[in-house]
C-alpha cells in the first residue's frame, strides 16, 4: 500500500542500496559479457561432487542434518574447520563459529561490537556489501589510506589516535575491490597496532587459497599475539557461493557473543551444507579443486591483463597475484560511469570504482572481474572496453 | 583473552539466553525423555525424500544452484511460494521473500523498523526465541493479555492507545508455548485494530498446517484490508529445521527494505535449500507428508492429555487442536523449576514457563512438548511428572 507510508528504522537512512542494483539488473540480460560480479566461474562449480556428497551425508545422518541443529555449528564441520584453520590458514584457533556465508560473520560482529555512532576504520575503497553493512549498524566509518602493498600503518595509527575506533575492517589478500595483497610487514605492524590500541580487526580473507603466483603469506591472525583480530574465512570462492557456508574464529568471548545473536538471526546454518563442506574438508577434497580452479583463473587474470598492459599509456592498473579482481584507474578527467553506458551498449559490463569508496569520489576508477568470463569473452569484452577507452582519450 | 576485556554493544545488556541454554544442555544427555524441544520428531523428518530431490535439483539446475543467487530468492520457489500462499493460506501475497527460516524473518522485520525504543506489543507468554531477537533491538517489549481464545482484543487496543507501538508480535495458531489458538472474530478484529491505528502485525504462523482436530481458520492476514499484516511462515515443522526455509511476505515497501537488510545478513538464502522446498511444493509432496506426520502427533497429544486428565484436580491444561505444546498450570504455590530439578533426576525435561513472560513470573507454569517423543516414552516421563506434582502437592 503506498498509501499508508510506514516509518522505517534510522538504521535505513544512510542505505539504499540502489546504485548497484541496477547494474546488476543489466547485467543479467543475456549476452552481457559481465566483469561486474564477484562470481566464481560457473565450470568451477562443482555440482556432480555436491551432489554426490549431498546424497552420502544424508545417508549417513539425514536424520540429525534435518533436524535442529546446534547454533554453534554441526559438531563435525567445527572440528574439521579447526583442523583447516590450523593447517591451511596458519594459526591455532581457540575458538569457531560457522555462518551463513562470511557476510553473515560480519554481521555478527557489528550486532556484537557496534553501537550507533562508534567507528569502524575501513580501507578503501572496500567491499561494498560490508559497507553496507557497517552502515546498517549506524558505524560511523572513517576511511584509510591504501598504496600498493596495502593499508597505511602510519595512516592507520594516526586515524586510531584521532578516532579510537571499535574496530577495523581489511581485506588482507587479493582485496576486493583492488586485488592488492598487503605486505609481511604490514600485516605484523596492524597486529601489533590492534594490540596496542586494543581494537579489533575483522580479518576478512575469503581469496586468500586463489593465489596464482607469488609466495602464500600469513595472515594477520598469525601475528596476533593478545588476541584482538578476528578471523573470516569462507568457502564461497572455492565451493561455491550459493551453499552459503563461511566461518568466524576469534577469541572465545566475542565469538559467544556472536553465537547468541546467531540464535536470533537464523538459529543455525543450514546442516546439510555444513555436512557438505565438512566432507571437502575432511576427505581432502579442497586442494585439488583449488588448484584445478586456480589454473583456470591463473589463465583469465594473464589474459586480462594482457589486455590491459596495451593501454598502458592511458591506464593504471593492479597485478594481482591472485583472487578475482583488477583495478583500473583511467586517466583523470575521465568518468568510468560514462564508460560504463556505453559498455553496456556493447554488452559489456563492470563496476565503476566510486561506489567501493566510503566517501564517494575517484570517478575515474573502475573494478574488473575475470573469474567469470571465458578466455574468449575476456578478449572480446576489453576490445570493447579498449576501444571505449581510447575512443574517449582522443575527445 | 581474558585479560583484556572487550566492550559489547548495548544491544547485549538485556540479553545473556543461559538459562535456557542449561536446560538444553541437559536435555541433550542421552537416555533423556525430552518434553523441552519444539522439534520434529524424528520420523517425521523425510531424509530419503530429501536426498532425492536434491540429487533431482543439483543435476537439472545445479550450476546456478551453486552460484550467488539473488536477495529476493530462487525465483522458481519465489513463484511456488506465490501459488502455495494462495491456495492453502488464503490470501494474495503482493511479495514474498524467502529467509533462512523464520527466525531470520523476524530479525529482517525488527531490522527494517525497530529503533532502539521503539515499542512492540508482545502476547505473553510468547516464543523465547523471538522475544531475545526483539531485545537484541532494544525494543520496549510490552505484554498484552491473552485466555484460551488467544490475544484479547480490548487489551490490545488499550495497549495500542497507551504505548503507540510500531509492531504487534502474534502467534495466532497453536501458540507457542500454550498450544492456543485466536479465534476467528478475534483475527478479524485484530486486523481492523492493525489498520485503524496504523501498526505492524507480524503474525508468525509456523505450526499452521499441523491441524488434528477442529476447523481450519483464516490467517489474520486474510482480514487485511489496508496492508499491516505481515505474514511469517516456515517449512520448519513441516519438513525440515535443518534446512532452514522460511518465507515473509507483506506489502512490497516493507518486503524490499527486509531484502535490504538481508543482503547484509547473509545475502541469500542457499540455493539448494530453496530449491528442495521448491520441489516440495511443485510436486505437490506436502499435504500426503502433513497428513501421515499429523496423524502420529495427534496420537501422541491426545496420550499427553490422557496423563494429564488424570491429575487435572491439581493442574489446569491446554487442550491444542494442532501444533507440538500442551501449557500446564501447576497448582499457585507449585514451582516449575523445583520441579525440573526433580525431573531430571529421574531423565525427563520440560521447559519451565516463566522464561516465556515478557516479565518473568507464572512460576507454575510449564510447556510440554509431544512431537519429539514416542507414546513409549510420553508414558514413561509422563509418570514420571504426575508422581513428581502429586508428591509436591501432598507437601
Amino acid at each position: 500500500m503506498e498509501s499508508s507510508s510506514l516509518h522505517f528504522a534510522h538504521r535505513f537512512d544512510q542505505v539504499s542500496g540502489s546504485a548497484i542494483r541496477e547494474i546488476f539488473k543489466v547485467i543479467a540480460k543475456p549476452g552481457m559479457i559481465s566483469f561486474a560480479g564477484g562470481n566464481p566461474s560457473v565450470t568451477a562449480l562443482p555440482d556432480e561432487k555436491v551432489s554426490e556428497l549431498a546424497v552420502k551425508v544424508l545417508k549417513e545422518n539425514g536424520k540429525a542434518l534435518l533436524q535442529y541443529g546446534a547454533t554453534e555449528g554441526y559438531p563435525p564441520f567445527v572440528e574439521a574447520l579447526h583442523q583447516y584453520i590450523t593447517e591451511t590458514v596458519g594459526f591455532q584457533p581457540e575458538a569457531v563459529l560457522p555462518v551463513t556465508g562470511s557476510t553473515q560473520a560480519m554481521d555478527l560482529l557489528c550486532k556484537a561490537l557496534i553501537d550507533p555512532g562508534d567507528t569502524i576504520l575501513v580501507e578503501n575503497p572496500s567491499f561494498l556489501g560490508n559497507l553496507q553493512c557497517m552502515r546498517l549498524y549506524q558505524a560511523n566509518l572513517i576511511p584509510v589510506a591504501s598504496d600498493e602493498q596495502g593499508l597505511l600503518p602510519e595512516d592507520l595509527e594516526e586515524k586510531i589516535r584521532r578516532y579510537q575506533p571499535k574496530m577495523l575492517y581489511t581485506i588482507p589478500t587479493f582485496q576486493n575491490p583492488t586485488g592488492r595483497t598487503l605486505s609481511f610487514e604490514r600485516r605484523k605492524a596492524i597486529a601489533e597496532l590492534a594490540s596496542r590500541y586494543h581494537m579489533i580487526v575483522a580479518e576478512d580473507d575469503p581469496y586468500r587459497d586463489l593465489r596464482y603466483s607469488g609466495e602464500k603469506l600469513p595472515a594477520i591472525k598469525c601475528f596476533d599475539t593478545d588476541d584482538w583480530v578476528v578471523f573470516l574465512g569462507s568457502f564461497s570462492k572455492t565451493i561455491s557461493p550459493g551453499l552459503r557456508v563461511g566461518y568466524l574464529s576469534g577469541r572465545p568471548d566475542l565469538i559467544r557473543k556472536c553465537t547468541v545473536g546467531k540464535q536470533s538471526s537464523d538459529v543455525h546454518t543450514a546442516n546439510l551444507n555444513q555436512a557438505i563442506v565438512d566432507q571437502y574438508l575432511r576427505q581432502r577434497l579442497l586442494p585439488d579443486h583449488i588448484r584445478a580452479i586456480s589454473s583456470d583463473y591463473a589463465r583469465q587474470l594473464d589474459r586480462m591483463l594482457g589486455h590491459l598492459q596495451e593501454i598502458s599509456g592511458l591506464v593504471r592498473f593492479t597485478k594481482p597475484e591472485g583472487g578475482l579482481f583488477v583495478w583500473a584507474e583511467l586517466p583523470e578527467n575521465m568518468d568510468a560511469k560514462a564508460l560504463l553506458n556505453k559498455a553496456i551498449e556493447q554488452k559489456v559490463a563492470f563496476v565503476p570504482g566510486t561506489h567501493f569508496f566510503v566517501d564517494g569520489g575517484h570517478e575515474n576508477t573502475l573494478r574488473l572481474n575475470f573469474s567469470n568470463s571465458t578466455l574468449e569473452q575476456i578478449d572480446q569484452g576489453m576490445n570493447i572496453l579498449k576501444d571505449l577507452i581510447l575512443q574517449e582519450s582522443r575527445r
